[in-house]
């Protein structure tokens, strides 16, 4: 069905339980989902083309707002196509609104009932962010979903921060919602609520009722235990709009993944692919391994022998074990390849399933595959 | 015509002047020269994938003899198919004797006439480097081409220490070329003489009777003023053996490259393009170009406009800093890839020019070019 805004549509295909797969159309690119969208935030996706991006399957990534207005500017970004012009990414672009990384990384923050002021960590220049502005920015960097500004209050915050960042966010919202939007470009509007079941409801059908082309869920993966994340995952995410995307924000591990889309999740992003592969750690169908350790010093094996992806077709483990002892740039390349190809197929496999209506089942049998072969919770005990 | 070990051959096709056009074939490859070889110092060059290397036109890479010796060991890269197993590099493989890395940075190095005792800069362990251990390390390493021994004299030494190490170099050649050798693996000599024409033109002599696969002449670019290393190559390259080989090691810049073709060179290599990528400076057909300054912040051209390369295609001078300014190493990636193409491009229009007989008006012209809209000297003058 058709979403708000003009050449967006959304159309589930399959239910299986409360999994789904559905189609996600945006102005440049058919999406199917559930997806995973590798993240890129400035302007990149670390150490990757964009042809090796697009051949892990990923149809739609992130870019990060506050990186990309802070530097190299809006403005500039704009006069180069926007950041999938910049980046000659070829499908499609969602950015984030900014807030958070405002808070993360920026100096100086000061938030009101308008909006936040702070200081760039590159310069120490003053900068505003609004609901306006954030919709603004990101036009220029010409995303084809924008996120709301939102208040994402600290993990464990107290009951009454979660209620002002909640009432915050929704004015928020319809102020974004209301400034003028870039031609093409969608918006999804986020729900909070901590680890507060009933705000979360609440707030998710304040969201909902808005002219939004996708919900997300924020605030999530903040510190709190993993297994309270699933439980509200599954209060939540049924009863999330049908005829809409679900986007869960910044998670996270495959089990994560496997478990939010049990519960109807439709997207993700997460940085942990991607910054995880740097580190040397790969992802696999067999849990994790840290390719760093001295017993890959000498094994033939590739990094994850069920996976296709060009690291695991050609290299062995030896070999990227020496790449990254020898700190050569192309082992973290080689990593972030595989970890972004087994989240992709991840996601193609679960999809697979939900069609064939065999999602909970493999989905259980594969997560705890991943836990018992974990090579790095082995090595650990 | 062959070469003394089987499987090589190496066949002048056009003069022109003293430049030629040949092919060298070894067991992995046939190598049209002149030819550039990137260098994989670790089993890997910096950055890139073996199918970009060889996508630059590169047949036969570099790798070091010292770095793969002592991590992750020449046993170990011989258990997994010798350095082209090891990195899947699909051409052919030179490797230099270990040499000129002990003597650059090792520690406490002693050298005698026997060989040359050294602490690892990693861990410190005591190794011993003789002609015989140079074969054995090299032939585990399962290079097509190894380089004997040599004692290579610091730049500016007194003509008394380049006339001992002539000597030296002398009787290690001879026990390098004496030492058991690895089937399919053929040897170039290596003339040194420092800037003194004289010492140059004996020890050719003696080291051209020899019986090598190749020569190769060794000291060049260690600080010597670059016009007395352009005489003494106008000097020494023709009376090199016209039948084998010629490889000047370690050299060099694009003009570099260009005047010693027009002197009979066959073979380079050098870490200029890839360690100058890495610090953000293209090397193109119009000189070269320091893509971290602000003057390409907003340029929508490509690093080089007379480049076809993948970088060049696809992406903006303004992309690229932004990549460099914001440390993503897709930057590095992308440069490194760009310098490897132009360097492949060069040696390529250099055989062409060479078989149509214009090689020294283009040489020429295209030195001129790459002086006078040089940004890197603009930008100091």
């Amino acid at each position: 069905m058709t979403l708000p805004t003009p050449g967006f549509s959304f159309r589930v295909e399959t239910l299986d339980g409360s999994a789904r797969c559905g189609v996600f159309t945006t102005p440049r690119a058919v999406i199917e989902t559930p997806a995973f969208m590798p993240v890129g935030t400035q302007a990149a996706v670390k150490a990757l083309s964009p042809e090796e991006v697009a051949a892990t399957g990923a149809r739609i990534i992130l870019a990060n707002t506050y990186h990309l207005w802070l530097r190299p500017g809006a403005e500039l970004v704009a006069r180069h196509g926007g950041v999938v012009g910049f980046m000659k990414w070829p499908h499609a672009l969602l950015t984030d609104s900014g807030g958070y990384q405002v808070f993360s990384l920026a100096k100086h923050r000061t938030i009101d009932d308008d909006g936040i002021t702070f200081r760039s960590h590159l310069d120490g220049d003053e900068y505003r962010l609004t609901p306006e502005e954030a919709m603004r920015v990101q036009a220029l960097l010409g995303s084809d979903v924008a996120m709301v500004l939102d208040e994402c209050p600290p993990g464990g915050a107290p009951r009454a921060d979660v209620e002002r960042a909640i009432k915050r966010t929704t004015v928020w919202t319809t102020r974004s919602l209301a400034a003028p939007s870039a031609e093409g470009q969608g918006r999804f509007g986020i729900v909070q609520g901590g680890t507060h079941l009933d705000l979360r409801l609440s707030h998710l059908q304040t969201v909902g009722a808005l002219d939004v082309d996708g919900v997300a869920l924020g605030g999530f993966s903040v510190g709190e235990p993993i297994e309270q994340m699933y439980e509200l995952l599954a209060a939540i995410g049924p009863r999330m709009p049908a005829d809409k995307p679900r986007y869960l924000m910044g998670v996270g591990t495959p089990t994560d993944l496997l478990r939010a889309v049990g519960n109807g999740i439709d997207l993700f992003d997460c940085v942990l692919p991607t910054r995880n592969a740097r580190n040397g750690q790969a992802l696999t169908w067999s849990g994790r391994a840290n390719l760093r350790q001295a017993r890959h010093s000498d094994d033939h094996s590739p990094v994850d022998p069920m996976c296709e992806c060009p690291t695991c077709a050609a290299f062995s483990r030896a070999y990227v074990r020496h790449l990254f002892k020898s700190d050569e740039m192309l082992g973290p390349r080689l990593l972030t390849l595989h970890n972004l190809h087994f989240y992709g197929a991840l996601m193609r496999k679960a999809r697979e399933m939900i069609r064939t209506q065999a999602f909970a089942s493999w989905a259980e049998s594969t997560i705890q595959r991943m836990r018992e072969l974990d090579e790095v919770t082995a090595a650990e005990g």
